[in-house]
């Protein structure tokens, strides 16, 4: 079923002869499979497509591009157990995460569907003529959204469903307009492949034009450089590291005409557990932590790497808890045999610094790529000096840094890097009287959680995932949700167009029936 | 009046010891007032001051800021007679556009004082708890915009009111809440000054935070360099020549910490003239342009300075009369001898080119620092061959390509750089048959215009002020309109926050009355 070759628009290529094997960690064993990277020369021949694809899918309506992600879904659940298998024997992880992250991906897609199948999200705005205005008349002019041009997404090696090949990047880009050139995961080569083929059918289908998507494999970093260096490529969506994604960022900063990188990095998602709340409840904070630090052996960006607390009785309390329950978790298998090597070293790093006291590190049997989950702590103080201790440790592993006083705590936060999130444990009455950290952590984060854990990122309109660098490149845009199709579009106005050849969205008659701003009133009438 | 000092915060500062003065372009003399340029001391302080303004000042409800704005507008409507007398002295332009700018400039303020007053603006989006969801409880998760922190404006030389100290970047940054350090531009400090000294006035009157707004004098590149690197600056909005945007860029994607960058810089604002309106029009048309190339001597960032046109007798026609006419216009100032010499030595350079014909050479008498207009020729083979020809040359300059056929117009649009304005002047028929034409030039502009001029940049809601690269730096936004606010924002995510303790904008009640999306319903209803 698996050919081992590119997508170069609708068509399989292989013209390449540098190829590569996915990694079962599981089994600690290479997959049988073979694929072959792409060439510089198939790089070209797919940015060139999209741009001739571009042509035609800017203006394919809102009703039929939405035809078009439904395909895809179907398409990427006729699939059925195959993707299922490829998926598990490449990433490691379980049937139901499978399952689970399968439904995320086709439920994004149609997400995205029912988002432009109307039209309102273009941002229909129009400020109609004023011919005898004084000083001067008033000319017509009508604005909407339109589409950037072919966007690069790279496949995330945590998700390989839900952000890579149809993930979120895609499903936003090509909803907008966008053709979308994937660079494949290596690590998943097999789940991409799949991916891509169904979303070929998909375009076959529904008469999408040939080059609207490519899928190109890669084995290093080569692939996705050219990529993102070429001159017709419009944008970049990528999820991983903070050293990828910045090489990316500044590639794309230094062409010649720089384009729009959104990448979702790091983070360490800081949780401030207040005092009253460690007295009430230590005991069931800790367990919850317990579980949300090891989910998924702590790869989700989310993952709380930093827990904030002032030293008290209640915080002994926790950590204690914490550590005992911690190990109690079974250690679960991690995406790669690199993955693992990597979380070790780092974690090495941390806990080797001076003023680090293990809590706890699971010494029980497990097997080979297994990732073992550690607690460590800190004072406040010495967190402050060392910014080692800042550096997310990717994995189920977290430090929890005790502070001298509400003062530190606030310190602590204002220094830190850009984060994803972050969470506040208290009483309600501790959340109203802390403001100053309340202030502190919203500079610092995209998304601030009350009592809560911040594993588990809803796919829904009022979600931000993203944040101040270095969690994402450009904290005024979000990954995840319909309002991500904002990075890959822009403003674009029409002066005195002639009304019969605008844009459905900003005809007079307003045959789409959207929410337009009309000389500054929200309606859906007619002009 | 003039104190020369830098307002840091609310005071007047003058700690350096490099001194500066403006110029008088129409009477070709250094005007008497003389400024000390912000130390890095004082650059410091000013950032330190509006990182702790920012911590209230991102607080102050839409309505007081809206207060806070008007104030602004009024104070400065207060400067008088010496506002316009100091802007002319610095600027060489007439008084009627001084005034016409300072209407422009209050009248922006305003506009977004009205914008933020109710709060709608903030894309309100709500999606409510289902605890009993199955397989997972869904969490309450409630996002709004909100501002970045300290942004950077930088005075541009072509609008010493509405793109400067208060213009469009200031007054879009203070109504989304971020305090703002206006670089001044150096060859308007005065002017610059008086409008600190308003919006100095504005912050006392209505109890804005010290530090909300500062105004550094510079003579050069390093204060400006030095801000943009500073760390605790969020955001840099500039308009200027894209070497000046893009090294500012260039210096804020390198930072640890990249921040957005809104730069809006180089346009040459092609115009394509096909040829039933020649046929019909070419000497009306030909009157038109030539009013528009020489309007406030070319010094509009949407100057007409490409006119593309099929080989035809009615081009004959066109550049025959564009020629006779633009020479009847009486040059008019420039805006300082450095803005003049750039002018001749571009426009030198371009007409010096192989297979240039000058069409019109403005050779009348005129006084020095007048811009001399000049309209020349190429064919669409030499034009394709050498980009020299497609830079702008920032004055009353146009170059007119006659292309062999609409093929060769066509791949002339695809290979220009990205611009603000593309305008199209034909028939309703020709324009709906010429799909490739208006596919290739909307690929390349933020604004597109049907038969008008692209000079005249209404401010609305509607408009697109903004490209592809070169025009701005990230074609995403505007520089323009109420949406330009959208440059100095993210999106932020409150989750199980409790009700009482939200802003005002995401709670239940709705007590502000906006609009907002309530699980997926655009609604103004209570929860």
């Amino acid at each position: 079923m698996l050919t081992g070759k590119n997508y170069i628009g609708n068509q399989l290529s292989a013209n390449g002869n540098k190829t590569y094997t996915t990694f079962n960690p599981q089994i600690n064993t290479k997959n049988t499979n073979v694929f072959t990277e792409a060439t510089s020369a198939e790089i070209n021949v797919a940015a060139q497509l999209a741009t001739e694809a571009f042509k035609t899918y800017k203006l394919v309506s809102g009703a039929k591009k939405a035809v078009f992600l439904k395909a895809i879904a179907e398409e990427i659940e006729n699939l059925g157990d195959a993707l299922i298998e490829v998926y598990m024997s490449e990433s490691g992880l379980p049937q139901g995460r499978a399952m689970g992250e399968r439904g995320r991906t086709v439920g994004q897609l149609r997400a995205f569907a029912a988002h432009i199948e109307n039209g309102s999200w273009v941002d229909a705005t129009i400020d109609t003529a004023q011919p005898e205005r004084q000083p001067m008349a008033k000319v017509d002019l009508r604005k909407m959204n339109v589409p950037l041009g072919p966007i690069v997404v790279f496949g995330a090696s945590n998700f390989p469903l839900a952000f890579s090949t149809a993930g979120g990047d895609s499903a936003a880009a090509l909803a907008s307009g966008c053709p979308v050139i994937v660079k494949s995961h290596p690590m998943h080569a097999g789940t991409g492949e799949l991916v891509a083929s169904a979303i070929i059918k998909a375009v076959e289908k529904t008469g999408m034009p040939n080059g609207v998507f490519s899928n190109l494999n890669s084995s290093g970093i080569e692939v996705g450089q050219e990529l993102v260096k070429h001159p017709l490529v419009k944008g970049v969506g990528f999820t991983g590291s903070i050293r990828g994604g910045r090489a990316l960022f500044d590639l794309a900063a230094q062409r010649e005409e720089p384009i729009p990188v959104f990448a979702e990095m790091g983070s360490i998602n800081p949780v401030v557990i207040l005092p009253e709340a460690l007295k009430e409840k230590a005991t069931d904070w800790a367990k919850t932590y317990a579980g949300s630090i090891t989910l998924g052996s702590g790869q989700f960006c989310t993952n709380p790497g930093l827990l904030l607390a002032i030293k008290s009785d209640g915080l002994t309390e926790f950590t204690q808890t914490l550590a005992e329950e911690i190990v109690k978790v079974e250690p679960s298998c991690m995406l790669h045999p690199n993955i693992v090597g990597a979380y070790n070293s780092n974690k090495s790093k941390v806990i080797s610094q001076d003023g680090i006291e293990v809590l706890a590190d699971f010494s029980g049997d497990s097997k080979s790529n297994y990732g073992r989950q550690v607690v460590s702590k800190v004072d406040g103080t010495t967190f402050l000096a060392n910014p080692t201790l800042h550096q997310e440790v990717f994995g189920p592993f977290s430090l929890v840094v005790e502070c001298e006083n509400v003062k530190q705590l606030e310190q602590i936060l204002t220094q830190l890097e850009g984060q994803l999130t972050g969470t506040i444990i208290g009483t309600e009455n501790e959340l109203s009287v802390n403001c100053g950290i309340v202030s502190a952590l919203q500079n610092r984060v995209g998304r601030i959680i009350f009592n809560g854990v911040p594993t588990g990122v809803e796919v829904c309109p009022s979600m931000q995932h993203g944040g101040p660098y270095p969690a994402s490149t450009d904290s005024r845009f979000t990954a995840v949700g319909v309002d991500s199709i904002k990075r890959w579009v822009r403003p674009f106005s029409f002066q005195s167009w002639p009304n019969n050849l605008l844009p459905n969205e900003l005809k007079d008659e307003n045959p789409l029936q959207i929410l337009r701003n009309v000389n500054g009133i929200k309606t859906t009438d007619k002009i």
